[in-house]
């Protein structure tokens, strides 16, 4: 058994409405940034786990996603990356 | 002027107690992950911006983070990726 550090990117899926994100794109605007088109915000979730392998540390961490962390129905997430802790 | 896509990441920081990455963790444990040591729960915060140079994009993300989106008394952040959208 390792520990494994295991970042994971949960984002609105793409299409769907996000409302947070558009309020700081305007306020970033207000606030003297006019370069700015489009903010999505989204969640970095870091889980340190046991696990034999990273591989199944990987597969773990997806399950986790699919069970508890996203919301399949509006959102998307990705294994961002495993590192041993 | 071109269009970057920056992904940041902003996070407790170490020692600020995270009681959102707690209730997660002990909900992964409860749902059937026992191997779960800790979790942190951050943001993950995309931004498509015009600039000039992917640098200056970088150089302007920094300053939205500093004036908006993270507060630096109990969060770091760091720029994740810079990409031409």
């Amino acid at each position: 058994m390792s520990r494994y550090r295991v970042a994971v990117h949960i984002i609105p899926r793409e299409g769907i409405l996000d409302p947070q994100g558009h309020a700081v794109a305007d306020a970033l605007r207000t606030l003297g940034f006019p370069g700015v088109q489009d903010v999505r915000v989204g969640r970095h979730v870091v889980v340190e786990t046991d696990a034999d392998t990273a591989e199944a540390a990987r597969t773990e961490t997806r399950a986790m996603c699919e069970r508890l962390l996203a919301n399949p129905v509006i959102e998307d997430f990705e294994i961002a990356s495993i590192t041993r802790s």
